[in-house]
């Protein structure tokens, strides 16, 4: 995983017989959206890494961040697993991704603190599975969104990106408004995509919500006051789910804020 | 969200108008699989909650980890995020989960900290987004597993639980290898599909590293070794993901373990 450590994402050159094209809908020089900020998400010239510490009782927690901080390391996130690998003294691995720091030296300032068995250098999530297109609502349609988003991110990631697409098939306004108001929670999550029959009520209240926080919203065109707050709503899942990586891919050019309010 | 507090996940009991039936390939009584270990899923009995805290340049995020953990909080999850409802003196939001302390005395105690400028209980993410299928592969394929897989998932989120389906579509072994292998630091993950048409090489030496990790693989019939060390080899995509469902679901009793190394 190490091509991936300058923070800028793998390109797998195998693949790309040709200079990736941008997918446009608007005018060459034209400025597109501005990326939602993400501190998950590879940036060119600035250092994104991560390191794996697998630790036993010994370990504290605290006094592991304080020395990566202390060698320069700005923490962005930190998950906690149960040891599942049977090793000796091993009874927890921490994984914790920073930035500005490398993840050779990031290893390097853990690996002697108490209860330390094994710290290394890993890819980070972001760089793995990239921004993320989360899909929410009845199966049948969170299905046939995904199927549009899938075969889109296809398109993209074999150009260098790296976009993943997130589903959840819920019931009910409250199980779904408290979802939609999740989104804002999860990491790397850029576009939030609504694949139902009728939403409205809490759930129009919790889309202002998230759209406040930056994430935008597309909605399948349906009953309820969701579609009068959605950002683009969509008649096809399929182009629903199609056009919500298009808004969040670096290798298109489309822009929301040209569409907003439409519906196709 | 604070009927989801207790750490049982949400019951809409509107959509439940029948005891949720159990779908049995296994007799009653006999045992099922041990489930996946997972901090961030909730357990009975166990409490499980988080904490959003907005805050300002003069916070210390090892304070407030100190503070959560001097509150009885054992850490679980971290992330972080820049601000991005306008709001003043907050330049990043900190979302923190933790075992056995309540959501709402946990923002209580960090209320008052250095820079903090709002602190509230919130839902997890594994209450809200539960335990992840993860679906890996070529477009095509990934989104024929994802519908097979939203749809029996829709079935059994019906009846309480929570399972969502994420996906990447990618080509290229080491990409693909790379990929296989960041599954094991990915929160919640508890099954892979690897949904291709040749995956051989290092993907499998992947697949070996992340089934040692407790995590099960079930992978469509295909060219390559992928096939040799997949815990279930399926050739209908739809019913890969069915299957996948089924193995994580607490409402269905379907054991990896009597079908290893069948071919369906």
């Amino acid at each position: 995983m190490h091509d991936m450590a300058d923070g800028n994402g793998p390109v797998d050159s195998e693949d790309l017989d040709a200079l990736p094209p941008i997918e446009s809908e608007l005018e060459p020089g034209e400025p597109q959206d501005p990326p939602l900020p993400d501190l998950q998400i590879p940036e060119p010239g600035r250092t994104l890494s991560a390191v794996s510490i697998r630790v036993g009782p010994d370990a504290d927690f605290v006094d592991l961040l304080v020395r990566l901080r202390e060698a320069g390391a700005d923490v962005v996130s930190v998950n906690s697993f149960p040891a599942t690998r049977g090793e000796a003294n091993v009874d927890r691995v921490l994984d914790v991704e920073f930035r500005d720091l490398d993840g050779t030296i990031a290893a390097a300032a853990v690996r002697d603190a108490p209860g330390v068995v094994v710290a290394e250098a890993r890819a980070t999530l972001g760089q793995i599975f990239g921004k993320r297109v989360i899909i929410i609502g009845g199966g049948a349609q969170v299905a046939q969104v995904s199927l549009g988003a899938v075969s889109e991110s296809d398109r993209h990631n074999l150009r260098g990106e790296r976009i993943s697409v997130d589903t959840i098939a819920l019931v009910g306004e409250k199980n779904i408004a408290n979802t939609v108001r999740a989104v804002a929670d999860l990491p790397r999550a850029h576009i939030l995509v609504l694949a139902g029959s009728i939403m409205g009520g809490e759930i129009t209240e919790a889309v202002k919500e998230i759209q406040a926080a930056g994430i935008p919203v597309i909605s399948l065109n349906q009953v309820g006051s969701v579609v009068e707050v959605a950002d683009l709503v969509v008649t096809d899942p399929v182009q629903a789910g199609t056009m919500a990586v298009m808004a969040i891919a670096d290798t298109a050019r489309f822009s929301l804020d040209r569409a907003r309010g439409r519906r196709f």
